[in-house]
């Protein structure tokens, strides 16, 4: 794995496919609705149709990586949650335990559990992928998370891994994350690239304080003066304010798009991967749909950046992709009206008269 | 079928179960998660509990039930489709080829496709309930809609229809409509209840002009004047402003509670319905979930009556239940992380503690 290698493949990235696209909006205006009457799920499928490349787009199936990392600066006193969480949560995954799991279930979503950089060591599981870059970032509030090559090396497993979702069946690639402390390195990427100040991107998290929230306003302010990332650079902004997990799920958007594939980007932690991505490679947002709005404060700046809007809407913050799992159904259903429905000469339905009809009974 | 039928079946619903509340909302607060993180999830899975009467409320099935009837205030020229598109489109539901088709496919859900009043003679079909109480109602600008017996019997054949999918296996009973017209019995249905002016309930429909609209209030405007519907009697408000397929699913919503089911209401159409079931039996909302806030402007004025928050909010304003269809899986999400998910217990997952960790590497 090398730089050349990243830039080589995140290069072959194309963009969706425009005639698809011209010929779901024709097939689209002769389906049996009035026009427009299917709002957000119309725009969406002719996304579907673009990213797929198919008038007719089909999901065969969905995975989810959640991808796990912990980060040094819960030592700022950031969060309530002791580190050891992180660790605690991919084993509830790996069993079946978490949020995530009942709704994968539910949702019939495959998932890929990643430790990206857990501080502790995580036991072996068949259903666990280790990728063993370190363990834990360094403390952003003081100097860098991680190297420009441990960057470079999250980026690349992200991309592989979405590469073999798709491979294995999946036309709808999630996101997830499970991270103590990684909201801060959200709000931080999110102000470096967004320009917004950190007010508007830390959020107060569960249950904390005015003086918590100010004291994790002014750890994510020291990141920044700290680490000075270069807003143009992705690899630069990952390594100086990441996120292993976030530098996975970077790769995990990239390596969607490069096969062709829908991207479900969960919340807050997810969109700032997103952030990463779209400065890797300019346009790869066209393969991205936002699932929900996080009800943590920073996410609306980072969607917004991306020029994305959410599906849904219900206060929810708890990543993991439990976001992305609500809204597979919302994508699926969206693909099968596009796909499956009649049009008016099929169906023998008469379509909007100028004249009103006349009186019934 | 009578009227005494009819209140004496009504007055045998019950509230929801408040032990199963109380008992979930205990069971909640030990999942492994951040109280609060799964958002407006965490109150509708508590609902859940009630209306299924169990701390771990588990969903086997779903059906929405679609009813179809034709409106004389067509005469009126409130709107651009011939009548005969509310047949065309109940053929094109039997053929499976309308949007709430496809969407049910999806999300697994079972549809039952009732003939409540439709104007035409649609033929047999093995999947149509045909209920036959009359062909349209009246022009209710002129006035009533409907007899009074006429509006006991599509109540009473709601009631029947919900129990029936009860029966059938249906956790969730969602409502569904197809009406060339509808909106405008909707409209003065949401005013008569709700006192909201008839500008604050009459929208637009698709691609119709500032006179058009104007137009439509006014007939909304003598529907109440040529009618006085009395606001605190379901059926009064009907008979004089209904809708064949406003009174089934008014029926189906009392069905629904009756039968201890989730009932989950569409947009406009099927929430008007909910405000006759409230007057026929104040609380029989707490059975309700909104499925979807439609584009249509009266539906914000009737869910405020109610007290709805509607799950979901994309710009549709399709009807046929497929606001409701699109909601069946995060309904089932809820229910999932409330009956699936690991306690902290169970997971050996640390609980939030009031000292932050020290640091990491």
């Amino acid at each position: 794995m090398s730089l050349e290698q990243l830039e080589q493949l995140i290069s072959r990235i194309a963009p969706p496919d425009r005639s698809a696209i011209e010929a779901a909006r024709q097939r689209q205006a002769r389906l049996t609705k009035p026009p427009g009457s299917l709002g957000r799920l119309e725009a969406l499928s002719l996304q579907l149709a673009g990213i797929l490349g198919s008038e007719r787009p089909a999901i065969h199936g969905a995975a989810i990586i959640v991808a796990a990392g912990d980060h040094g600066v819960v030592a700022e006193g950031v969060t309530d949650y002791p580190q050891a969480v992180t660790a605690q949560m991919v084993q509830n995954f790996l069993a079946g335990g978490a949020a995530i799991n009942a709704m994968a279930r539910q949702a019939g979503v495959e998932l890929v559990i990643v430790d990206a950089g857990v501080a502790s060591t995580l036991a072996p599981h068949p259903q666990l992928r280790r990728l063993g870059i370190a363990a834990g970032t360094g403390n952003i509030a003081a100097g860098p998370a991680m190297t420009r090559e441990q960057a470079e090396q999250c980026v690349l497993a992200g991309i592989e891994l979405a590469q073999e979702a798709a491979a294995a069946g999946a036309d709808i690639i999630g996101t997830g994350d499970m991270g103590i402390g990684n909201t801060t390195s959200a709000a931080a990427i999110t102000s470096a690239v967004s320009g917004a100040p950190a007010e508007q991107t830390t959020g107060r998290g569960t249950g904390r304080s005015d003086a918590q929230l100010a004291s994790k306003i002014d750890v994510v302010e020291r990141a920044l003066r700290a680490n000075q990332p270069d807003r143009r650079d992705g690899l630069d902004i990952l390594s100086r304010l990441g996120g292993f997990e976030i530098g996975v799920l970077a790769g995990v958007i990239l390596g969607g798009a490069l096969s062709r594939r829908v991207v479900l980007l969960d919340g807050f932690i997810s969109t700032a991967a997103g952030l990463i991505a779209e400065c890797l490679h300019p346009g790869v947002v066209d393969y991205c749909v936002a699932a929900h709005l996080s009800a943590e404060r920073g996410h609306r700046a980072a969607l917004a950046h991306l020029g994305l809007e959410p599906l849904l809407d219900l206060d929810m913050r708890l990543g993991e992709g439990t976001g992305a799992a609500l809204a597979v159904g919302l994508i699926e259903s969206a693909a099968a009206c596009l796909r499956e429905m009649a049009t008016f000469d099929e169906a023998g339905v008469s379509d909007a008269e100028r004249e009103p009809s006349s009186g019934p009974d």
